[in-house]
């Protein structure tokens, strides 16, 4: 419906452009790829240490394997299913495509974990002779994710589209076709990373929940010490949780705004729209891994998160001037460049804001770690208010982000997809700026547990510090942008199903909003449960080995293996309920009232409704859940700094119960809210399409 | 427009009544205030005991009466604000209506408390000779606030709609301009509402806070012990929050269901279908009343609770059968008795399904009091999770009520408020059994303090966790009927503003709906944060008031006004910035768009989607945050019976942390929910009606 309604035919062979332009996109993604591979064997060559230091990564390495292949194991079942289905109503070319995102995602979490579990000891490694160096090892390995991320993406949907294209040819009904597949590319992304994030996010926070609850808090030994059964599995969890999740999470982020923004661009300006989205991807990816070689210490002494927003803000300036160019020469539409150009500054507001709630610098998190004195009780309720208070702040950012790529920007729906393109241009850098954190994280994890030099243990102390910092701010992003691309993806929707409203005072369709509004909530609470119980299986592991006094005097080597196998079931385990919700409801909704007799377009709207009340509740909830994690743990890190009686003062204490609160908040619960709507919105598009005509002819 | 543009004008004088009915309303709403006079006096006649427990009362008494003298004179300066506006808006007789509602809730709160602080020490005194004694005065003295509630708000409404009927003529204009004086009513009695029930909660929980983490947690002193500074204040809140606010605020519900039932009647049955819903309240009323006599227990060992449920059923089963007799005889239309009775199911279903949630008998609360074990964190995660699984249940009961009155009832929008209707036909028990609770505890806090016999205490405290299970499920039926009145007051805002549709996909709409949502956020951590604050407050004037070692040996009496007077200045500070909020925020969403130069509808389009997200959310909040601290209070109650180890163990530590945190999430922030969202719908009403037309001459 969406192209075959509004294509411009004329356009369909993109007449002011040489046809080479096609191949450019897939041009542009197989440099930066290469780009990439090129980094990650400079990193290889680098010493991995001592033979403690192999050793113990060896076994991460060996945790971190196991879990992703039980994982893809499980996935494997499930996307077989799936991928019958989607064969059986929507045929071939759909089924191609979705194997071809599946494969695509779970190749750029893989590749995200590879690199991460074999720079861990060389980072620790790297450590001892300068922070110049010790920074280099863990945030070279992130440009590689961030690299791979992008050109397997933009080669990922180039392909998709110019297969299709080519063998069905350019007619109208080819570029439908495409649009068929793109969607069917764009789920099969999303279910991998509904299941890494999601997954990823149970084990890690179940394994540090339980690590922390015996070692740190009933034994009093430190973090990562090594007679800790489950040190290893909490390391394994930075891997799994933090690089192979948040890979695929940013990844399919990365792809369905690509997607979306070609398929909306493709009703305003022909082919020459859906060549633009790709094009615009490809240059900024490069622009940004070339900015990452400017990010380096001035010296001994800088604050290392300072060179890396140097680097950051020198890619965004780069990225504008360059998204002025291509609007200009492709589409000759300045308005274009207006609405990019938003995304950039909406990702630094966006970063700033996640900065002042979630830093130990900024008043926030110091009323936090004030509230402690009290107790616990009122460090949690003042860590809730500002995760909430945050949570408003960060909607007001998409509703502007919105409003302006709407009404000001005046291109459409499109704008506001293209200021969520202008977000995601800059995925190269902030996943580098990501995966630089959990790799740091783990080569201190390493360095206590091999005794490595202090010197080098106060670097990466302090590069640690710096990743949580990071991480929250990136997670910010992800948050923001899978709203975005959420919000974009709704747009399609609308587009695809012909429908004249989505009205809400249809009882239906505010029905279905109520419906949309409860799914966050049943996903947070399945995934907090899970948290809950997996943790608990990993205590009274932990405290049955520690029953043994030789694991305790260091003269026994503790069972790693068992943990890290209780924590990948317990994860597994809790994938099947929440998957199914997010795969089913839209089908229940979207299909339900036609059953009863209504017509399919009351179950089409009371779709549509629903997934405007997903859209908002979970933003609201990944933001609050985010920033008062990110906060509570900052708010301990405040006290530990010294604050209200340091480290071991009754206020730590309550600050370490609101840390274990956050955890799962911001590491699990909060980020596995977006892959969920964003698979909320593409399975909502396939049920559209098979409403609204035979198949997915219809879009 | 909604009463010019649909009514029948033919029934104007509705031609087959007698004209005597259009004071029937009137009637009963008296019958039912003298029956309250008639209680309230027979409990005045019964002992206050003992000299000390006098002596107690009336301080309680003394700082409950200096709150709300303090409150009424904060909420004057602001309502007398919103009168000159109400007036030069909307005209004189909107203004007298709202001075009327404002008038009225007020007098019920003060009723609600006057009865409570008089019947404390009189139930600790009736303690003394038997449980049925015992739980009669504190149910009485509910009975009474039941009485009120529905008899002052049946009168004031009938009042407002016969005032201009009479003054205005029998014209259809006439029938307008009452539709106008009852939202003003509404206005009027929300406005007071929100104070009490906000003031109210941040007042009762700071003051119960600060007393529990001083005097349980820091000192080890018993709850409500006499040296605790904080314990008068501590008692004085139960009173100011759990009887005058909770009363304000269910008066409210009460009052605006009638009145949109009312003026979506009238656009399908004229007159008598404005009648229709005054009288089914009035029949109702009266039969609530007459079953409280049946709440007995049958001997001493049996659980005051069944007692209670007994008459509640019996109340529902009464009121069924007089629904179906009015529906046919004043309608004629079976529909009528059948939305009608959807909302009693409504009520059985979601008091059931609360005490599941909150129950020490269920497993989730002993599932959270297990999490305990592995302390508080673990406490926390498992309550938040069982909170946002009870969110998703509440919002489908709440859907399922819509569809089914939409759809299967077919009445349209009038069925959904008479649903809403149904279910707040059962106020009058509800008020009775919900009230009981915090008299219970009251009289349970002079027992301690005056050292009450054995017996008589034990009593008591079998009411104190009677009184914990009602005030639950009452939370749960106030939130849960609050939604419903909300979604009936935005039928009504849709017939008002005389939209074709509120489409959501407009960015404008759902840029609203996206704000929409970030009230209930914004609503909810500012009223997190004050009470963090005020308790913080209070605990500082305790802590400082102990250094004084006479008082902790009990020979010095504490200054228990010092705590008072911080608890009431802090509660009354933190009222602007909310109530500020939510009565600009609807005017700025309706009118922003036409001063930079959209059309006056984008303003009520982008407000009905405002709206539609502020219900979303507040509903799924509310319930969360009710049950979650539901839910950690029974959880340490359950520990406390002994299990996992049993007060003082460290399980019954990790579980304090949830209850402590539990406090405002359920006294505060979740019921301030209830009047925050029947305000944003009674404000956005206004404002359709100043956009619509001149004034409110177009309703």
């Amino acid at each position: 419906m969406l192209i075959g309604k509004s294509i411009r035919g004329d356009e369909l062979v993109a007449a002011n452009m040489p046809e080479i332009i096609l191949y450019l996109p897939v041009l542009l993604a197989l440099i930066g790829i290469a780009y990439g591979a090129y980094v990650a064997l400079s990193i290889f060559k680098k010493s991995e240490g001592t033979a403690k230091m192999k050793e113990i990564s060896g076994a991460i390495r060996e945790g971190s394997d196991a879990y992703l292949s039980r994982q893809f194991r499980t996935i494997f079942i499930f996307g077989l299913v799936l991928l019958v289905a989607v064969y059986f109503f929507l045929g071939a070319t759909v089924a191609v495509a979705f194997l071809v995102g599946a494969f695509s995602s779970g190749l750029v979490g893989y590749i995200g974990m590879y690199l991460a579990v074999r720079s861990n000891a060389r980072a620790a490694q790297a450590s001892l002779t300068s922070m110049q160096d010790a920074l280099s090892v863990p945030f070279s390995a992130g440009v590689v994710t961030g690299a791979m991320v992008s050109g397997i993406g933009l080669l990922g949907v180039s392909a998709v589209f110019l297969g299709v294209y080519f063998i069905f040819g350019q007619s109208a009904s080819a570029l439908s076709e495409a649009g068929k597949a793109l969607i069917g590319f764009g789920f099969g992304a999303n279910l991998l990373a509904l299941f890494m994030r999601v997954g990823g996010g149970i084990y890690t926070k179940a394994a540090d929940v339980g690590a922390d609850l015996v070692g740190k808090v009933e034994k009093g030994i430190p973090e990562d010490d090594p007679r800790n059964p489950a040190t290893i599995a909490d390391n394994v969890g930075d891997n799994v949780g933090d690089c192979a999740g948040m890979g695929a999470d940013v990844f399919e982020s990365y792809t369905v705004t690509i997607i979306a923004t070609m398929l909306l661009g493709m009703v305003s300006f022909g082919i020459t729209g859906a060549l633009f989205p790709l094009l615009v991807a490809g240059g900024a990816m490069l622009l940004g891994l070339a900015s990452s070689i400017t990010v380096k210490v001035k010296n001994e002494n800088e604050y290392p998160f300072d060179a890396m927003k140097r680097g950051f803000l020198i890619s965004t300036v780069l990225q504008a001037i360059f998204f002025y160019a291509i609007s200009m020469l492709v589409l000759n539409d300045i308005r274009a460049f207006f609405a990019l150009t938003l995304g950039l500054v909406a990702t630094h507001a966006i970063i700033r804001f996640t900065e002042y709630y979630t830093s130990t610098k900024e008043k926030p998190v110091q009323d936090i770690a004030s509230a402690a004195k009290s107790g616990a009780g009122t460090n949690l309720i003042a860590g809730l208010g500002v995760g909430m208070e945050s949570a408003v702040v960060g909607i007001l950012a998409v509703a502007a982000a919105i409003l302006l790529g709407f009404y000001w920007v005046g291109l459409g729906y499109f704008g506001i997809a293209l200021v969520g393109l202008g977000m995601l241009a800059t995925t190269a850098m902030i996943m580098a700026m990501d995966t630089f954190g959990p790799i740091s994280d783990n080569a201190g994890g390493i360095g206590e547990m091999s005794n490595l030099a202090a010197a080098g243990r106060k670097r990466l102390d302090r590069l640690d510090a710096v990743g949580n910092t990071t991480k929250a701010t990136t997670k910010g992003f992800a948050i923001s942008s899978a709203a975005i691309a959420a919000v974009a993806l709704f747009s399609t929707y609308f587009e695809t199903t012909g429908l004249s409203s989505i009205d809400i005072t249809i009882p239906a369709v505010f029905v279905g909003l109520l419906i949309g509004g409860a799914v966050p909530f049943i996903f947070s609470s399945l995934t907090m449960k899970a948290v809950g119980r997996a943790a608990n299986l990993v205590v009274e592991e932990v405290r049955r080995q520690f029953k043994d006094p030789r694991i305790m005097k260091g003269t026994k080597r503790p069972d790693y293996a068992a943990c890290v196998d209780i924590s990948t079931k317990a994860a597994l385990d809790s994938l099947y309920l929440p998957a199914a919700i997010v795969v089913l409801t839209p089908i229940i909704i979207g299909f339900g009232p036609t059953l009863i007799g209504a017509p399919p377009t009351v179950g089409l709207a009371a779709l549509g409704g629903f997934l405007a009340g997903a859209i908002l509740v979970s933003q609201l909830m990944a933001i609050f859940m985010a920033n008062s994690g990110g906060a509570w743990d900052n708010a301990k890190k405040y006290i530990e700094e010294g604050h209200f009686g340091g480290k071991g003062s009754d206020a730590h204490k309550a600050a370490v119960v609101g840390d274990t609160v956050g955890d799962p908040f911001k590491d699990t619960s909060g980020p596995a809210l977006n892959p969920m709507i964003k698979i909320l919105n593409i399975v909502s598009l396939l049920v559209a399409a098979a409403v609204v005509g035979k198949g997915l002819g219809a879009i």
